[in-house]
């Protein structure tokens, strides 16, 4: 692939691939041959994608380039297709990249001749995130068939969602969506039901953030935990094997009970060490880096592929 | 030791042998012998801590996580606890924190499996500041006993003074302060004295930054320098082997003549450059690399420790 | 030379051997063979400039460490001269400054003992802008004797239009003006054309950014490219050999049409390209680190030296 834009570019055997890749790289990180250069180009706040992407990108032995907009040329009304164009022309081998626009990979991919890495494209597609989150429910379970997979939250403004919804329908898990009536939207083939369902039969219980910074209205989300959020008395009712996970940050006693966080259910650390790996993974097979890599085919692998 | 928050953990054993340590180091770095990440999270405004940490992580051939907390995720009310337990697990080793908070390191310290270094507790404590300025006594006069130390300027809302105050005590030394009316605290049994006597007794001169910032009013500093601050004719008569020193950055012409900042007394930027060594000294105890450097006990730390 | 701060320090000879070792620096980059550490402090926004650096610096194998004025104790009034005192206390090796004080060099290189290389100053001189616009034109025609260069734009408030002036016409170029009336300055003895004389005679057309961030006043641009800018049917006016220039960031659609930018004749990408490597070879120079480079005086230069 040159680009790296959606998960929706992947076929299932790259996915299983790209996951099995990231789970060889945390054993053996495997630096690069010779010096890269990738810009980060972070156009809106983060902190974990971004330094996910850093430690990343060092494991990997690459020379970081690191842009902060509000030091740039940006200031002088330069667009993110000059700003990737320069990059481009001083030496960038490479280009990740987070934008507010939806539209940026489309306008950007046809102009460079160096790969893009899309780390959040407006509300449209994260897809390391989805990427991520596809490796903590593998290395939970080993394979994604017949898992039932609840996503609750703003459904309705997180096209992520639905891309994770997509991607895990493909993979052969039953997803369901559970929201407040101001969150639902029913563009997709996707049942919704209620929390308190969704406890008792999801394998996977699958938070998303209430985004206060896109909605502009802050709302008053004092009685949203008890309504729609993940609460301690919820977690009670959850499958005895059944896992937690949150793309953070987490607004803490919003859509999941603080003390949830860190129980032992929870995997939302976890799958920001994964995120580590899986871009490891993405940007090796980007850079056409694998090596040796390209020829592990585990069992575990191979039995996951032959169940789907 | 684990973390590193505070001089009064330390033994006067271990306060000289980090003071021996960062002299060694400055002979030989001794880069640590795997790849190691630090994530310096500066929740505000420094150049001369952040960037002396970093001159030090390098020189040990860290990896630096720079964190900017106008582009992170900060800016959607993320907390410094949920920031700190995501850099370790995206993979941080160590964190350098400074934070306006006093009570931070409490709340992290026991949530965190990696060790934390203080690099700047609201107006608490301040420890590397500290160390740097006992490294650069120690190189000086080879002792503190005895030593009459003068700290002098805004005591009142610095407890970096009365850490430092506390820290030279306890080693031998006879601290005095010195201070305008508006900043005299007299919690601590440490006598004051004028500036005028100050000058003609003591060994070390250590002036204090008026901190304008933390104040919030500016205030008319016209006559403080007159006053309370160090003048040229203030330095003439201080004694000939006796030296200045501040933490910088200088209020020039308001605590000190700025003729005096880089005049043959002064140790201000000799303070900058000990704060390389004694930083690496104290990220090597707490990586616990000391290898080879904890056997060195040369014959002049002997004869310190005998002294006391 | 200890510090690089103007063009005009430079002999002929010394900017004939710093474009061939650029060349050279291209096809081998010769990392410096000890660690170095390069402090860039930008107190004015910059991608290009700052990221050429950087590129530059790693390439060369340097540590850098990078400033940002807005989390800097320059937020506590810390002037530059301290903030530079600073980092030469704690282990720079260099300073790369760009600051809008005109001054700032004056006021710098007697207090500092290490090498100060200027990347911005004021509206008065920009001198590694000028170097990689020689280190294009001179790959271009491989000398500059008898070339025609029309420097179009803004020349009253651009002090880099003057000084690229002086340098070509001392290398042996015929260079003119283009402006509109309100950016027109006699100051120099340097002839004023129109667009239209200037694209039938030129070898090269440099344009330059109209700087709204500077003037303050935004203006009507709407005509100005009909009138002063190089639109479609003036480049079709232009010599087949001859190529066109800017510094960067464009204001697409005001001194250039938007779809020139990225045509044939453009060497605005390349000009960035060249940026990183005629630094490293600044570099090197102040450093000291010319090794076997500096030896090689290879036929090009010869001739090229020869025909002054």
């Amino acid at each position: 692939m040159q680009h790296f834009t959606s998960v929706s570019q992947l076929t299932k055997e790259e996915i299983y691939s790209l996951l099995e890749m990231a789970e060889a790289l945390k054993e053996n990180p495997l630096p690069l041959s010779k010096q890269i250069f990738v810009a980060n180009l972070f156009y809106e706040p983060s902190t974990r994608t971004k330094m996910s992407f850093t430690v990343a990108e060092r494991k990997l032995g690459m020379e970081v380039l690191d842009f902060h907009q509000e030091s740039s040329s940006a200031t002088k009304g330069e667009s993110l297709y000059d700003t990737a164009k320069t990059f481009e022309a001083i030496g960038a081998d490479m280009l990740v990249i987070r934008h507010s626009s939806d539209q940026w990979i489309e306008e950007l991919q046809h102009g460079l001749s160096i790969p893009i890495l899309n780390a959040g494209a407006g509300k449209a597609e994260h897809p390391t995130q989805c990427m991520l989150d596809l490796l903590t429910i593998y290395q939970e379970f080993g394979s994604f068939q017949g898992l039932q997979i609840t996503i609750a939250g703003d459904i309705k403004h997180s096209r992520v969602a639905k891309s994770n919804a997509e991607a895990l329908t493909r993979l052969g898990a039953n997803v369901a969506f559970s929201a407040a009536p101001e969150f639902i939207d029913e563009s997709l083939p996707i049942p919704y039901i209620s929390m308190d369902e969704a406890v008792h039969k999801s394998d996977v219980m699958m938070l998303l953030r209430i985004q206060h910074e896109r909605h502009g209205n802050e709302g008053d989300y004092a009685e949203y935990l008890e309504r729609y959020g993940l609460t301690k008395e919820r977690e009670q009712q959850m499958l005895s094997h059944a896992i937690i996970m949150h793309p953070a940050p987490v607004n803490r006693g919003i859509e999941i009970d603080s003390s949830l966080v860190e129980c032992e259910r929870s995997r939302i650390f976890k799958q920001m060490n994964n995120g580590v790996y899986i871009r490891m993974a993405i940007m090796k097979k980007i850079l056409g880096e694998w090596g040796k890599l390209n020829e592990i085919t585990t069992e575990k692998r191979q039995k996951a592929i032959v169940s789907i």
